[in-house]
């Protein structure tokens, strides 16, 4: 197989066009007070900001290209399914992700932009991270769409209490529940029949978790993008993103716990 | 590109499992009677009939097989386009592959069918298809989706007309007009911007349309599987398969005339 898998992972824009972005309804200066997070985003006018409305376009710039791209490889990895049932659950799966793509899409829209102009920025980003990460085969692949989906999801939902109530009604959206279950369901039946995998997994798991840290991490830490927005207003921004970090890594080893592997 | 593309084509089974299938209501002894094609299957009862509710299973079945593997290829050669634009609108003819394979999954199991089961025995085929028509670039496979999800919906609309009225609602539902709109005004402007495209995808035309026609022939005359479904009653089933080919022939050269390309 030469294709990646499906996920909304790789959060790098392949440009540093943002730093320390404001949350909406903080003032842009850096003498913004210290607001606790829960008073900040309920103004149903903080995308009339145009930085704030810029921030946004890119995060669901994106989330869509993930999507987009998470759709193409995973329905092309489909093919190479053991059962005809499998690929019939992948497709399943894939569709459920360009509906996501048509979601935030259309959303944009909504807010002025089209859907290739707020992707286009991180498209050679999240293309390179596929790159990085090509399933060797369909087991792979199931396991990459399993974990990147997720850490995709947890992170986008960790931003999203940020965020207008309007841009995290989109995210709530595109959490994908049910395929997330088949995913775990149908690796655990695998491992299960061939307990050789098991190795392969684990050590593919914590390969797919590293990549999806990293590109994280370099967003966050050295282009202070994810701290710009979460924590513009804090003195610290390592700590909370070492936090939110941590908290995705504790995520990730459940999911593997769940399967039986090792994190 | 290492994929081919989309499509509901690929008429032949692995085995030679049916001869000489009679319509529905028709006696399924040789000394049937000659009746009038549009007084036949209007019966509610015709999928009743165990070998008719076959021949619409294996019918159905390759028709979901197609779905889904067009579905797979074509999001898969979505990735290779020219803009992100035409990977999402590539995408969305995908998608509605997809859900032409649901459709048609759902109906099969109304018929106590699992969609995986009425799909297998076609699997091989359409596979084989697919490996002697690899488009070997992005325009290419427009051109494929073009040429033969509309000889594919030509076929089956054909057949149609002496189906019962439920099989014939799912078939006709199926129908992608938009698709094929879509894809004729892309084809359109590539060749408008690029003249040099103009030779190279009508050889590639003649040569899918060829192998529609080949695919289709096989099964239709030697094998006469779709003599007899659609002339079982008819002393002369060739006349009638010769005349299906030709309007097939004269629609494809039609649609190649509306790129400007000879058929």
């Amino acid at each position: 197989m030469n294709n990646g898998s499906s996920e909304r992972m790789a959060l790098s824009p392949t440009e540093p066009r943002h730093t320390a972005l404001p949350r909406p309804g903080a003032p842009v200066t850096s003498a913004a007070p210290k607001i606790p997070t829960a008073a900040l985003p309920d103004s149903g006018d903080a995308l009339a900001d145009p930085r704030y409305a810029r921030f946004v376009t890119d995060l669901l710039g994106v989330i869509a290209y993930g999507e987009l791209s998470g759709f193409e490889r995973l329905s092309s990895d489909a093919r190479f399914s053991p059962s005809l049932a499998d690929r019939a659950s992948l497709g399943r799966l894939a569709v459920q992700e360009f509906e996501h793509f048509e979601l935030v899409g259309s959303f944009l829209g909504q807010l002025g932009v089209t859907v290739e102009d707020a992707m286009s920025p991180f498209q050679a980003s999240i293309d390179a991270f596929h790159e990085r990460t090509r399933p060797g085969d369909w087991y792979e692949s199931l396991m990459k769409a399993y974990v990147i989906d997720a850490f995709s999801g947890d992170f986008y939902r960790s931003l999203a209490g940020h965020l207008d109530p309007r841009t995290r009604e989109v995210i709530d959206t595109i959490d994908s529940g049910d395929g997330a279950a088949h995913l775990q369901r149908r690796l655990q039946e695998a491992l299960a029949n061939d307990p050789r995998l098991a190795s392969r997994l684990a050590l593919w798991g914590r390969r797919l978790v590293g990549e999806a840290l990293t590109q994280a991490q370099r967003v966050g830490i050295e282009r202070e993008y994810l701290a710009g927005l979460l924590f513009a207003n804090e003195a610290d921004h390592s700590e909370h993103t070492t936090a939110l970090f941590s908290e995705l890594t504790r995520n990730h080893s459940r999911r593997m716990s769940a399967l039986g592997l090792t994190a």
